[in-house]
């Protein structure tokens, strides 16, 4: 069966862009199922793709193909790659986009919760999966004129599309040892004389459609009974869910929690939090010991 | 065959939650056909998903699948439901976002004029459609960590997988006997002393993409010849068409019709009726006998 | 094997109007494949509409149906049709929208750059592409009630449907000689006396997400070695891809380029054309010899 195929670009919705790189898959694998992760990733936005595509691939099917284009350097010497993380193959520009769900553990159905990619010495490093990864050098894979300005359309949807038929990695490119690795944001963590974490520091990594702030501390980052402070607010303890207690009324106050990415979250429930809070991406988030 | 799948969130399309479940029930069934209603219910509206959902449901192929999620008590003690209106189901939260939808008749090819929801005494119910419905307790249909705030994904999402797969209501859940149900917004009639309609007052649901303001009355509470009031103007008979009429030029002003939800519609011909009279969802909207 | 369908809409994301067509579609043609190319096209622009679908055509599949929906008119005299181009049927309303994508050649697999449809004498036509036209005027393809306000749920998307079924245009309209051209945005050429193009005024006919402006202006309409002017500035030569070039540091100035959809675009590396400009749809772009 034909692999199905997973977009996620900055292309917007509003150009017939994405739908263009449909019609060329289309055209190469009739039946391909093609499905949209996002593409409203901010212009040129490489992180905000990395970060959306990691927290996307630990839910895709094992044989997934994704196609992830976030290029503002496309037409210059950055490389085309693909990038094979178990069963899943991941197709795009050499500029890091691949890199954190490159370090992600993709273990379909038990989804596994997502593994914190941070926690390497340093704290700049992406996780260790193992991945190989070859260079799209082999234009008959492509379609026969390839524009400097449309990869998505030229090479890569028709390389996808040729991985969704069951063409084979070895086939489309020719090794590469690394890829682009793209820096993740720098979690500092504090512990005491025995080795106990007591404090961690990071920052705001995404700002999600209800106005959540999505930070980059797992919750491996938080000690016991912490308290959250942000953008100058103090939160005691985590909240299960996004409403507030049943015994409080406190409608608008933040509340910290566990969120679906298992990453530590700020919401103000039936609010938004970015707004709540004048937070955004890159705001300081710091947890301590109670 | 696999059911198809439509979906209605308030997930918003900038971030990857969509794709995500989209993820998952490929995942489960891999060859469903997979199809957006639309993802741009206000954040946490439940009453604006519910009015989508109602007007989507006539048109919806006989054994649709429908997944539906605006859920600001992801979490919490709001069950989550299965509910089957003739050959469809429908599956979210139990918190009146389906109760609409339940109380149309689905009759796809051909697809009937939607019927009017509010006609029930008191002007408060909604439609006496036939359903059954489940609470969705059984965890085995379901991703083997259940988030607590990302149902879509870990419950939702695999259970709507699993019956477009063919498995039945009976298995995915227990009967309950009543589902949360959402009051529909009060239509008054007023009426003469032989019993004949002459005037009503409702509000506007909803503001659509073209600024047409729809509103909670529907073909059978229009008197004969009717006027419109609606934010302080006056509209003399319905139109055909969201045209001018060609005799007059009479570009910028609005008029009224029955538009394709069965329902009163105020529209200003190549301009938005929102912006032009100011008007929102919860405006009044009064129809009299000329 | 069932047709794929292509949507172009002004209906936006924010209604079910779009799923409800797919609805309808997959209620007549259960395991169609159904693709966006854009849902976006401003409300009842039949101008950009017409541009996207032109600068989409080129990349369908050979057996495509597209169903195209910006339709101000509907509900009046206008006519539906549906209009051959060798294996691709176009399928929307007669005012113009289909008129630009039925003059391009649809050539799939491989794609060949788009031609450019401006050339023809005075600058005003279409291309010159062969078709064949029927009016949509047989109910029993449609679906039982057709509303005055929503034909591509009631008309377009049923014969959509059937077309992509196998059902042929003939079976679906009667013969129609011509269809309502759209006047392509005139270019205006200056040669030497030697026959030789030195300069050629045009127009951005696109904004796109990234700011790019898109002209209306190809390959052809450049002399050699070209300075564009646009919005008071003036651009010496054009550049291979969105970058500034590495020697300079010209991060926020302009460049021209042709691009992905073989027309002159202006963009600014890093940033948004339009908005540095002060540029948008209609603003003048020239071009000279320098």
């Amino acid at each position: 069966m034909t692999r199905p195929i997973f977009l996620l670009t900055d292309f917007g919705q509003s150009d017939i862009y994405v739908g263009v790189v449909k019609a060329v898959i289309l055209g190469i694998a009739p039946d391909a199922r093609i499905v949209d992760l996002t593409h409203e990733v901010p212009p040129q936005d490489i992180r905000a793709g990395a970060y959306a595509l990691m927290t996307a691939a630990p839910y895709l099917p094992a044989d997934a193909v994704v196609l992830a284009v976030v290029d503002p350097g496309v037409g210059t010497a950055r490389r085309p790659i693909a990038v094979q993380v178990e069963a899943c193959t991941l197709v795009g520009p050499d500029n890091g986009l691949l890199s954190w769900a490159a370090g992600v553990a993709i273990t379909p159905r038990p989804p596994a919760g997502l593994p914190h990619p941070g926690p390497l010495p340093g704290g700049e490093g992406r996780g260790e999966g193992r991945y190989s990864a070859v260079v799209l050098d082999r234009p008959r894979f492509w379609l026969p004129t390839v524009s400097a300005t449309f990869h998505g359309r030229d090479l890569f949807g028709p390389v996808a599309a040729q991985l969704a038929r069951g063409v084979t990695l070895a086939e489309v490119g020719s090794p590469t040892e690394a890829i682009q690795q793209l820096p993740f944001p720098l979690v500092q963590r504090t512990r005491d004389t025995s080795g106990r974490l007591i404090a961690a520091r990071g920052e705001a990594i995404h700002i999600d459609r209800f106005g959540n702030l999505i930070s980059n501390l797992g919750a491996a980052d938080l000690p016991a009974d912490p308290v959250v402070s942000v953008a100058g607010r103090r939160i005691v303890g985590l909240s299960p869910h996004f409403q507030p207690s049943e015994a409080s009324s406190e409608g608008q106050r933040p509340i910290a929690l566990i969120g679906s990415a298992g990453l530590l979250e700020i919401a103000v429930p039936n609010g938004s939090a970015a707004t709540e809070l004048g937070a955004g991406v890159g705001t300081a988030v710091a947890v301590a010991a109670s």
